[in-house]
């Protein structure tokens, strides 16, 4: 971030709501900076949300381009209005529905685009008048003289519009606005003059996707009408028509006011993917007065209840990145019912939760390393629902698989594995007792056994995925086997020993694909040869390896890391190639790698397969390596700009790889009982356990050259190992670094 | 129809189901011809249904031509399959959902079109190998040589398909097959290899219509597949895709088999307006077993218990016709709510019917002059139920308007009135009080008072609709007046007189219409000039009148013929105008007459505005010119032939008025509390009133030469009055005629 943009976040928070709701002492709302990630490829978004809410009302500045998928790039200084649902970073847009577009005289109807900000309602803004805290998000649009602010609960938003003295005020809301896909049908009704409902269906990343919401607004507009296709729905004296409601592909709704200067015109929106019935049940009892200071108090209060799950000690510049990391991580996967329980299932009839919250939004493959890893110490109760909603999606799916990359009751088949079976072993495996574990081993056996999907099996028979058969083989091979092993663990813990051995067995798969010609996970075809031509820093995203290159995947075999060690040649020599990793060239110009960043050498801390390298080390005899590097990329990869995140936060992976190591340690095996140990960032953190037990973390002496690890105490006792078993550490208890600015080689070996 | 055609139907009824189903002694249904009006334009079909039922289970021949509304046009010799769905009689097509298409070999997706019979799926049929019963049909396929039978519940239907020996039977389900109009998204899932579940999405004559299906198939198919756009959605190694779902726009799924020689394939389908798993509760609590022959023997049943309702005398040619116009008179309003009660609503939110049986289908322009009527002798408690779903509408209305032209929770706006308010004023005033009334009665005046609702303020206002500012001012005009009569007519039984005088001087606007230098109802503008050009023979159907020219609609004062005969200066003047009326000449050629039939002049039977001028004469002192209309009509323009009814059965009102005239009366003004008296067609009949109590009619000496009344005796006493007062038979009894060849011209003066 430049210093302008610094210095117009900083009066942005002064002259923002951010002091406006008086924290109290345990504020932890005010180090977090929701642009975080907003500019560049972090895809996060700014506007208001409360902890997991369905709801993310937030402006959206772009919705035709792949790379803004969260609808705001920090870069814009235009904005087509305001939309009731993000993704916090996707490498995929979607959502954006509902939005709300305030403006003076003539409605437009066509959004237009930002290259040409006055040809349609897109607007221009500018950062130096806009502000965002959590719960909270306010701009002011200066075309029109008008004051935009808005505010959260889990399943309605409240937008707060102060107009200038004007004959036509105006709010236009645009059914057929969604972030890069397509509405296929939307309705409208005007209820009464105070209320709308309507819904649309989106054809997107979500093959069919239903959205609902039922919009009161604060005073009866003057006017009212719809549109569709730029023309406006009106009476026909051959055959009447209503005025009153309408339904098609293209609509748009407006309502107007005389306005007084400084008149607030608010609207409040309830969604559902239910009804526009729930909708309206939700708004009510979610916001059932005006009172939009309330909603936005309400907001940073359960705000803080989630963020001071982890307090920790630190200037505010260490503070931010860690609470803004809290903060996304604490976004997603979101809540996906309404008040009364009911939900949208994937087979698309309307169930209802009982005895569990249900979830969405599930980036699988990114959050299975450490989102839910970190969900089994401070937010276990939501894991639990979170796995009973991925078993709700099980018994939904005609496929008879658990959830991949889902969300909003639609499977989207993104990405690879089955990475289901590990959060929910991880968490069995880590003692959460709250859902039918054995009908989820059922399912997890079931998925990991499923006939059709991605030739699981062929690769269960010849023990690889053979890369004539299918696409991203090596990678497939590589994270199934993983997958496997989160099976056997948890068949093992359940005494299924057949089907342990027979998983564990499958686990060992990623000894197939290693080539030790080249030293590199290498894709093989169905006739046992190896793919001719092979690069090892060949970016080969689509075809034998998934979003990266074999420099990235060969490291992937988290669940037998002393095995990988030994194919490699010992420790000597797998430490050589770790080395050799971080100064490999990247060839930034090679097709696909656009969307690659935090690149060091052929480490890219942008995406997700590096996520658990650096912590090798410590299994290959160096975790002053591991300590070196962890240091150097919460330092370069992470900060408080919204430029500061080097890729997609995805859904929180990113976030999380950020917590834990703050704290020090990382799941590099999450279904494993034990972390590895990295190097503390933070000089004190107390952890709030689900379990009601607190963990204690100290770094002493820790400085930006005081990183490495001198010696430590593990609830009181001198620890020499490089890995943290959960077991010390589940009931609380206490950790205790000391901290040098050398390496100490005899720790940790 | 000509004598092939009759040939045809009678070898169909003796191959064919109707004496399968050994009749008891109480077989009404043998005297049913569902191809009754299906040749031409009375548009039925002759599907398998059972009374009322949501599910209407029938070939269709046709898809695209507005004339064909059912779905089946006599005169053609191919079909496209068989659909779930159909409309009984109206003038738009629509429904038509969920095709089954069996066929050997490859299968084809594309439907191609009659003219082509080779190109598609379409495939050839013959009537000699067809049959029809209530609740039964069948048809030979000759190019595969598949056997098909049809049957019905209330909400489900079950084809029985007997294939001959293939290694390729197959049966396509073509989700983007309906009546006329687009399939707007579908979906579908194999839920496991015996059961299908989907919807689709209608954008027809109902803006936004929804339907799913759950089908269970007899034999676990051996293969499988969705297609798209003539793709079959197969697996994609890049990013799996399920291969089991799929959703769109065009969507159609196979399910195939190796059949033996004759083996039965049996496809059962539930269907629902709310979702899938509805349709599968309908579907299993309806069929739950796989005994066709008890579907078919229970339908009949079901229809026996409705038609004995009136039971006649006559031949099996006087009772073919009888039972037939029965039959069609009980098809519509059809049920709309699944076994638990749960229906979609004009909000398009799921609600439930406590205390009523939702239906749907309101062709209310056509059926509040006879059906509806006819329903408060022997249909009261549906006809209670049918007023309990009007309201409901209104209650979902967003327009608060009650039903217009209805059907599958979507108000076409189709025709013009407001002619619910004379359904329920009816119903009320004829003793009907299973709703509440009250707020019935506020519905009703709402609904009349309408600001938005065609000129209904202007007319309230200047005492006529202006043709300047609507079309169709006349027949507005001349239809508000008499529902205004309606509503005054229940305002008046409620006590509320300033209600009553408001709207009795409102339907006194017909004189403000009234032109007496030309003689006839005129369009007047807003100026208070006549509108120019007059012609009182001239189609007119989209200008000052409806469907129709000032000769038929002059005559349309049912709630004031002492009025309109004083207007017209007498009854001499006035019985000599009507008899004009069936000599004025109708040019045939006219643009938009082509819809026209039932001809007499200008007295057009296949149009409702003309069904109850000919009992005009009872007013103009000349009753015995009614009962020669009487019998000229329904000699001419009924029958028990496919081409049989001359216009559309509009839901049954063409076959209401046929079952009235049968026993002798008509409700001229439906909300009065007397008919007029035509002449008896048949020569004994026993009403079993709703109440229980049974009216006997009996016509002595009646014959096709004796069809004039010579006496009458109500309850045993001589009665000379043309009108039969409703209180002298609502609590039974008994009507006898005295016939004779010549016209008792002292008779009912």
């Amino acid at each position: 971030m430049n210093r302008k943009i610094f210095l117009t976040f900083t009066f942005a928070c002064l002259c923002g709501a951010v002091f406006a709701q008086a924290p109290s002492g345990n504020d932890y709302a005010k180090f977090v900076n929701p642009f975080v990630g907003t500019q560049g490829d972090g895809n996060t978004y700014p506007g208001a949300v409360v902890p997991f809410g369905f709801v993310q009302l937030s402006p959206d500045t772009e919705k035709w381009d792949w790379g803004a998928a969260s609808g705001y790039e920090y870069s814009d200084s235009t904005l087509y209005g305001f939309s009731m649902t993000h993704f916090n970073g996707t490498g995929v847009p979607d959502l954006g529905d509902f939005l709300f577009v305030p403006s003076l005289g003539k409605v437009k109807y066509f959004s237009g685009r930002k290259q040409n900000p006055d040809s349609g309602y897109i607007t221009r803004f500018s950062h130096a008048n806009e502000s965002a805290s959590p719960g909270y998000y306010s701009v002011f649009l200066p075309k029109d003289n008008i004051k935009v602010e808005l505010a959260a609960t889990e399943r309605a938003g409240i937008l707060k519009f102060t107009f200038p003295k004007s004959d036509s005020a105006n709010v236009m809301m645009d059914l057929s606005h969604v972030l890069r896909w397509d509405v296929v049908w939307s309705n409208i009704r005007f209820e009464n003059n105070q209320l709308v409902t309507g819904m649309h269906q989106v054809k997107g990343w979500a093959k069919e996707r239903y959205l609902y919401f039922a919009a009161r607004y604060s005073k009866a507009y003057d006017d009212c009408g719809i549109y569709s296709d730029g023309k406006k729905m009106i009476y026909n004296t051959y055959r009447f028509r209503s005025r009153y409601e309408s339904a098609g592909k293209n609509l748009q709704y407006f309502t107007s006011y005389k306005t007084k200067d400084k008149e607030v015109i608010m609207i409040k929106v309830g969604i559902s993917a239910v009804s526009t019935e729930e909708a309206l049940k939700n708004l009510d009892a979610e916001i059932p007065g005006w009172d939009f200071e309330k909603v936005i108090s309400d907001a940073r209060n359960k705000w803080n209840k989630e963020l001071q799950k982890i307090t920790i000690e630190g200037t505010q510049q260490e503070k931010e990145p860690f609470y803004t990391s809290m903060y996304h991580a604490f976004l997603t996967p979101t809540l996906y019912q309404d008040v009364d329980g009911s939900y949208r299932g994937f087979d698309q009839n309307i169930h209802k939760a009982n005895n569990f919250t249900n979830y969405t939004v599930f980036s699988l493959w990114d959050t299975y390393r450490a989102t839910h890893p970190l969900f089994n110490l401070i937010q276990a109760g939501r894991n639990n629902d979170m796995i009973k909603s991925m078993l709700a999606h099980y018994n939904q799916s005609v496929d008879h698989l658990l959830p991949e990359w889902s969300f909003h009751n639609n499977e989207t088949w993104c990405m690879i594995g089955y990475h289901s079976v590990s959060v929910i072993a991880d968490a069995y495996l880590k003692g959460l007792r709250g859902f039918d574990y054995k009908k989820a081993y059922e399912a997890i056996k079931t998925t990991a056994m499923n006939p059709d999907y991605d030739n699981v099996l062929t690769y269960s028979k010849l023990g690889y995925v053979p890369c004539d058969l299918e696409n991203e083989s090596v990678s497939k091979t590589l994270e199934y086997a993983y997958d496997d092993y989160a099976v056997a663990s948890m068949a093992k813990a359940l005494g299924y020993d057949e089907d342990y051995r027979y998983f564990l067995k499958r686990s060992q798969s990623y000894r197939n694909i290693f080539d030790s010609s080249v030293g590199f996970m290498r894709g093989k075809d169905s006739k046992g040869n190896w793919h001719a031509n092979f690069k090892a820093d060949k970016y080969d995203g689509s075809h034998d390896f998934t979003e990266g290159s074999s420099w990235q995947y060969t490291w992937y075999v988290p669940q037998d890391v002393p095995g990988l060690i030994s194919l490699m040649g010992g420790k000597k020599k797998f430490s050589a190639k770790l080395d050799s990793l971080f100064i490999a060239n990247t060839d930034e110009n090679e097709k696909g790698i656009e969307d690659i960043h935090g690149i060091i050498g052929q480490y890219w801390h942008g995406n997700e397969p590096s996520h658990h390298i650096i912590f090798l080390y410590d299994y290959a005899g160096q975790p002053w390596k591991t300590q070196q590097r962890v240091h150097q990329i919460m330092k370069t990869q992470y900060g408080n700009q919204p430029n500061s995140l080097c890729g997609n936060d995805d859904c929180g992976q990113m976030s999380a790889w950020y917590i834990f190591n703050a704290l020090g340690f990382y799941p590099v095996c999450p279904v494993d009982d034990f972390y590895a140990i990295g190097s503390p960032c933070v000089k004190q953190a107390t952890v709030q356990l689900s379990n009601g037990k607190t963990l204690q973390m100290k770094a002493n002496n820790l400085s930006d050259k005081n990183i490495y690890i001198q010696k430590m105490f593990l609830n009181g006792k001198p620890w020499n190992k490089a890995f943290l078993p959960f077991g010390e550490i589940k009931d609380g208890g206490s950790i205790v670094f000391e901290m040098g600015s050398k390496p100490n080689k005899k720790w940790g070996m």
